[in-house]
């Protein structure tokens, strides 16, 4: 079998010092990598790319939260409730694995919402092998993926490894949006680390316990959605799977620019659109053309608990078909909302209308002489308490709940008078709706290498872009004598000197280092020969095209 | 009573969002903290400037390992058995604390290493009081500070969260040292969260856990210690409270340079020395002045197991005194020993002498004759088991502990016949030994911004020198009208655009913006007004004299 492109970078990743799998001395775990010296110096650079593509640009700001969160947080972020994957367990040798996963080996393609009973009765029912001892007697039960810790000596503070880094923004938010003087939109990225406890993680880099994330909450104004920025990208046209196409299993994509696809209905936010779009030409300056992505809707039931839309941004590598390496979700105020109602800061934020408005509403009072009549004693504690809300507030609820619960006492409509009134306002209060674009950078390391990988006469070339290149350049002496290396040394010194990353070689011949520097994607390689000595020019040879040019030492930089 | 220095820094931090404490919309968990957008730029800065400083100016490398490990790594590393906290539980309300912290509270020092037994006699004799329920009777405890979890869905297959980015380059220091081509000395350098589940952590930034190190893990040869770039350091003179010093509680150190410090024997590796000396320049170029900065020894019962000596660098605040900022350790060939002996690698090193040596060895060769008579028809299994060793390991192995075990059968001395020889070796194995450089950045963050405050008529000033400045321009229009406001925009831009981060602000007056500004440490803030019009010159104003310049809009950004 011929070796796939996408095994072919896993090799050269380990080889030369991209990423290796961890703890190899201990057996190696699943789900953990180790990015060495050139994975570290791409990673940098992808991520200092992203920074100035979507930070810098628009004023918007980085945070970094703790990756260890307590219960509460999680609980009410839905992840304890939601963040599970069907483990099926045989029943004779224990060990256990993603239900999905090994159905898909069978061709049993089944949606993330199946039922548990279903998966189960699927496996035992298709007589599905486990591939430890090839019984077939399952049962499936649902696997909290999030890894669990205590915090402090005590057995009951638990706490848990962040499955994304949005929830610091989330419950950071109201410090963050005051610190930041009220700016709104307000678009707040973290990168970092976060974790998802796989059940049997295989896929190398794409499958990972352990990941570093760049994630943006793009915090707006669900009353003024408009971006500003659209016709920045106009001329980005993307590969779009709308939710009707891939229910329907259609795989042509539409050819849509943001503006148009919002248009036509197939993303909801404008917003969401503008950083798909953006997002399409990060990818681009990564080296992975336009052809090789593209973005497919999340159906209903497959979408994350918080999200409204979801577009995966996904690029095509050469073993694992289409992987996803970018999340693009509308999470509308999900996320807020939760924290609000479940901890103790609101996360309203006041808008001041350009002009003054006028606003109906409903306002609920107490009817006192009814309470009086009908609670005696008790009435006055009841007063106390109805006066902590505002009679906005007792009208929402009597109208969602047709309720007032209190410390004791319910009181239905029937104890409260309602008015409607009109009023003029200047300020209106909103919880922020978010949009969310969420990377996984592995993911985007391996596109970028394999889209990177070419083979020339039996050598290996990897064409990473000169912003992301791990080494800008390469300095030869051509032997190690007569002052070639002083030399050689010194143009070294010169171009590190200027903050500019570069490698020095000297050991064997010149077409061995050219071959080394190629495959770990040197674009310039300058060797220093007898001539230099002479005239201070240098032979400056391209990793693309293997053109050699002599320009001055001066000019090296210039190239 | 006077507010510190340090507790200033603290609100201004919160209130302008360097940091502060998270999860506060949960109540707040101690010892977790979020950086918010000034301190993840202020932190990018000082790491940005460490590897500078540290890494691309000797040309070492940096690596990204898991945060998890499994539990045989830190059992090999010493971990699990010495990585504990003496934990003393009030028997009344079940509280739990440090015994240390409390004893201290009260006057009573004791060391890192007093026995646990000692402990609980201390505090029950002195009847300390319990904090929660003032009762005083005790049960002292170890508890063990790592983060425990489980990695998949095996109760068996018990992880922990790193307590410290080192073991990260242990472990995989044989594909590190492969992939770099065989270099030696190698220092490679790790960026990233390491946790310690703190028993009860107080002091904000100070104690934490969840934290991020940068820690330098430098391998050489113990056969060839020397280091060359010893002079480089000649003019920095260190504060040295060395162990002789420490154990006599004289707290007056010698001011001494790196080399001076070897040449004494109070620091007992040269690479040691070196770094020590480089980052106290570190933390002078963070604007921490060296009399603000001093080394102190640990004694040998507080250093940590696999230390053969540890200088702590410590750094003066106002509230907290001497606080530990870095500890530069040397590990000898501990952790890479212990990974050898645990795991399947082997962490030798080939080194090529450069001239042939002789070297006299013992070698050991089987009696084969006594062994067939004295085991008979086990011997040709045994002799299959002892070709597995060379004639040298089995000589070592004798000569350590007299015997060779092998599958059920253990050969004493009198089973060999010893030999010496002599002879000429071109390559000789060694483990590398580590001396290790290792930095908490929130401290640094602190002790940088503390060493930064000042305030002058009632404001604050925040004198972060300019390399490591959030922002380093700050750009305002007198007014928001008559085109100064897109006046103001142009500058704004042209700034970005060069990559040089700059703010906007034309909120409220000139001097409350400067006031804004610099308590945050931005250096430069250029004011748009009318004569920006007429002749494209704006005003520079510098935070630190709060001197202001005319200047051509074209020479802002060399002022």
């Amino acid at each position: 079998m011929k070796e796939s492109l996408t095994d072919k970078v896993t090799s050269l990743a380990k080889r030369r010092g991209f990423y290796w799998q961890a703890y190899e001395a201990y057996g190696g775990v699943g789900g953990f990598y180790v990015l060495g010296d050139l994975g570290t110096k791409l990673k940098d650079n992808i991520v200092r790319l992203w920074k100035k593509m979507f930070l810098d640009k628009y004023g918007f700001i980085e945070i970094e939260s703790p990756t260890i969160g307590p219960y509460v947080v999680f609980e009410a972020s839905g992840h304890v409730g939601s963040f599970k994957d069907a483990m099926s367990e045989c029943l004779k040798c224990h060990n256990k694995y993603r239900a999905d996963h090994l159905l898909a080996e069978q061709g049993i393609q089944v949606s993330e919402s199946t039922r548990l009973d279903v998966l189960e009765h699927l496996m035992n029912e298709n007589k599905i092998l486990c591939p430890e001892c090839r019984q077939s007697s399952w049962r499936v039960t649902a696997f909290l993926t999030m890894f669990q810790t205590n915090i402090g000596p005590y057995s009951e503070n638990i706490g848990f490894l962040r499955p994304e880094t949005a929830q610091g923004m989330f419950v950071e938010f109201k410090q963050i949006y005051e610190s930041n003087r009220g700016k709104m939109p307000l678009g707040v990225a973290q990168i970092g680390k976060a974790y998802r406890n796989e059940i049997s993680p295989r896929q190398g880099l794409i499958r990972l316990r352990e990941f570093s994330q760049i994630e943006l909450e793009f915090f707006f104004n669900p009353n003024n959605n408009s971006c500003e920025y659209l016709h920045q990208v106009d001329d980005i046209k993307m590969n779009i799977l709308d939710e009707k196409k891939v229910a329907r299993g259609d795989e042509i994509p539409y050819r849509l620019s943001a503006k148009e696809a919002i248009d036509k209905g197939y993303i909801i936010q404008p917003w969401l659109a503008f950083f798909m779009a953006l997002s399409q030409k990060f990818l681009n300056e990564l080296g992975v053309k336009s052809e090789f992505q593209r973005f497919k809707a999340k159906l209903e039931g497959e979408r994350a608990h918080y999200s409204a839309q979801t577009y995966d941004q996904e690029v095509l590598t050469e073993k694992y078909g289409w992987i996803e390496v970018a999340g693009h979700a509308y999470r509308q105020d999900y996320d807020l909302k939760s924290h609000t109602l479940k901890g103790s800061i609101d996360m309203y934020v006041v808008e001041e209308l350009k002009e003054p408005m006028r606003e109906k509403k409903t306002l609920a009072y107490v009817n006192s002489k009814r309470v009086k009549d009908e609670f005696n004693g008790k009435a006055s504690e009841i007063f106390v308490e109805i006066s902590k809300y505002d009679p906005k507030t007792l009208a929402q609820k009597l109208n969602e709940v047709g309720k007032i619960e209190l410390e004791g006492v319910v009181l239905g409509r029937e104890y409260f008078t309602l008015k409607e009134v009109e009023e003029t306002i200047s300020t209106r209060k909103f919880i922020p709706h978010v949009v969310e674009p969420s990377f996984g950078i592995e993911r985007i390391i391996c596109a970028t290498l394999e889209h990177a990988y070419s083979e020339r006469e039996n050598r290996v070339i990897l064409s990473l872009k000169e912003d992301i290149a791990p080494y800008k350049f390469a300095v030869f002496p051509l032997v190690k004598k007569d002052g070639l290396d002083e030399k050689a040394k010194e143009v070294f010194n010169m171009i590190k000197a200027e903050g500019i990353s570069v490698l020095y070689d000297d050991d064997g011949s010149i077409g061995r280092r050219y071959a080394r520097v190629d495959e770990i994607g040197v674009p310039n390689a300058i060797t220093i020969d007898y001539q230099t000595l002479e005239d201070d020019t240098v032979t400056v040879r391209k990793r693309d095209t293997w053109d050699q040019n002599r320009v001055k030492i001066s000019e090296v930089l210039k190239t």
